[in-house]
């Protein structure tokens, strides 16, 4: 019998529980909304018991931060996170405890990053990053073909931007920095903004390409610090149809040539893209992780 | 005999060349101002016929942007250069074909980042940058162990930060991008700034506190992307005395306790540092670079 693994995609909006190998060898699947620590996870723990087949290890991609140093008494907790009720969970602990085999844990956009190497839009590429931009902003990624940790992990969200003061007074949403990235360009952000959600935000209307040219920003921000060889923009904000594409030329614009790379300046349509398992980049790639470290 | 090698710390206002093996091993240094190519390159590559001593190879440490890809037919060459006669000069070519032995390049603050590595502030190490505050700013460093170098190389000074226009209304000196980091904090942004050399500008003048804030905006950036586990602090502009800390504690006030890390929240004056090899990082790790790959 050959050896399976579950993985959670924990949003901060939704959970994701599935079971499995591969993209093509998805065995069961779950969804069900982030309310408390206790409910959610409790239902991600109910989804892998009620499996037939016996589980060998699970992966967890998390919102965070997250504590990923195993020297740390905190190590799989969730930290600082505004997120109502869930700083200091002890997630991997909890899941551990319940499940009784290993659990391993990155955060959702590292996950993310590793299904998109193992599958998706990175594949054969040593260094790329993987953006979301959904409830909040994060970026995770691989440099020199490992998931980027450091000192704890990235949380690109959370950069220094300038603000667009003349076109955009909202002082920004974030508690922590108030108008860092996330602060001006998640999907929170706009829909405080705007006083509605972005997904009914029309094709022509003003936000689009304010929210553009923020996420440019950001975007140019990571590709002078890291150098990315792709850029893979996911999360919910991202679906709106032609965001992708203004994303595209303000990076362009904003560098100005000035980094004479030929994947910048000559196939951005190449260089700035959709992840290619779609919403299931996480899930993979928490079993992906699930099944990496087992091996 | 033991192998003895040569390095290039090729800065935009002056050349370091040196000789040798290691911090306490240079059996030769010489020092001049960047003026053309032909000269300068020309000085170098006299300084090095000039040595008694067989040199197994040359590491050039250079300011940028460098053409790194080997497959390029530009490799080696600086390519889009602000800095005037310097652009698409084939400075490994020149190196190579005066003296016939290999010749490896790095950016200044890559090379920097490996001596820091081999024998400085970065020690065991895996994860930390090396930025340079000088006439411009550039950065570098190690990710998981290796030089970062992805798509072509990092260019942590053309980032984007919020410009304080209420207190600052000098508009950035940056030719491709104006107000970008090193259009704003560059010593040459002081300099046009201020009217005046940033080293002649006295301990409590204002300019020392927005210099602050504007370096301490782009490493909140550079610790949201890369995670560093350290961070060094090199160049000219860096050696008035209270700078460093100034930085250090906007960085703490910016990042307002969101990224839980001991290294930041308690040890910042160990976190945030001057390189330990002084002026010396660049030329060391460019000897670095030339003995690593000669092995």
């Amino acid at each position: 019998m050959s050896s399976v693994y579950g993985g959670i995609d924990a949003g901060g909006t939704k959970f994701t529980c599935a079971v499995g190998t591969s993209p093509s060898d998805l065995r069961a699947e779950a969804q069900f909304a982030t309310t408390t620590p206790t409910e959610t996870i409790g239902r991600s723990i109910a989804f892998f018991k009620e499996q037939q087949v016996p589980l060998i290890s699970i992966g967890i991609g998390s919102f965070g931060p997250v504590d990923l140093d195993p020297a740390s008494p905190s190590f799989g907790h969730i930290t600082t996170t505004p997120k109502s009720g869930w700083a200091h969970t002890d997630f991997v602990g909890m899941v551990q405890d319940a499940l009784g085999i290993p659990v391993f844990i990155d955060t959702d956009v590292n996950a993310a990053a590793l299904g998109e190497h193992q599958w998706g839009a990175a594949q054969s590429l040593d260094t790329f990053v993987y953006i979301t931009v959904g409830t909040g902003i994060g970026g995770g990624g691989m440099v020199n073909g490992k998931l980027l940790h450091g000192l704890i992990h990235p949380e690109m969200g959370h950069m220094r931007i300038p603000h667009h003061w003349d076109d955009d007074p909202y002082s920004g949403c974030c508690p922590y920095h108030g108008d860092c990235l996330e602060g001006l360009a998640s999907g929170r952000a706009m829909e405080l903004r705007w006083g509605q959600q972005p997904d009914t935000l029309p094709t022509n209307h003003p936000a689009w390409e304010l929210e553009a040219r923020y996420l440019a920003m950001g975007l140019v921000n990571i590709i002078c610090t890291l150098s990315p060889q792709r850029v893979i923009f996911g999360g919910g904000v991202m679906k709106q149809h032609k965001l992708l594409r203004l994303v595209q030329r303000y990076v362009q614009k904003l560098l100005n040539g000035y980094i004479q790379a030929h994947d910048i300046l000559e196939e951005v349509d190449q260089y700035i893209v959709h992840p290619l398992l779609g919403k299931k980049s996480g899930v993979l790639g928490a079993i992906a992780m699930a099944a990496q470290f087992s091996r």
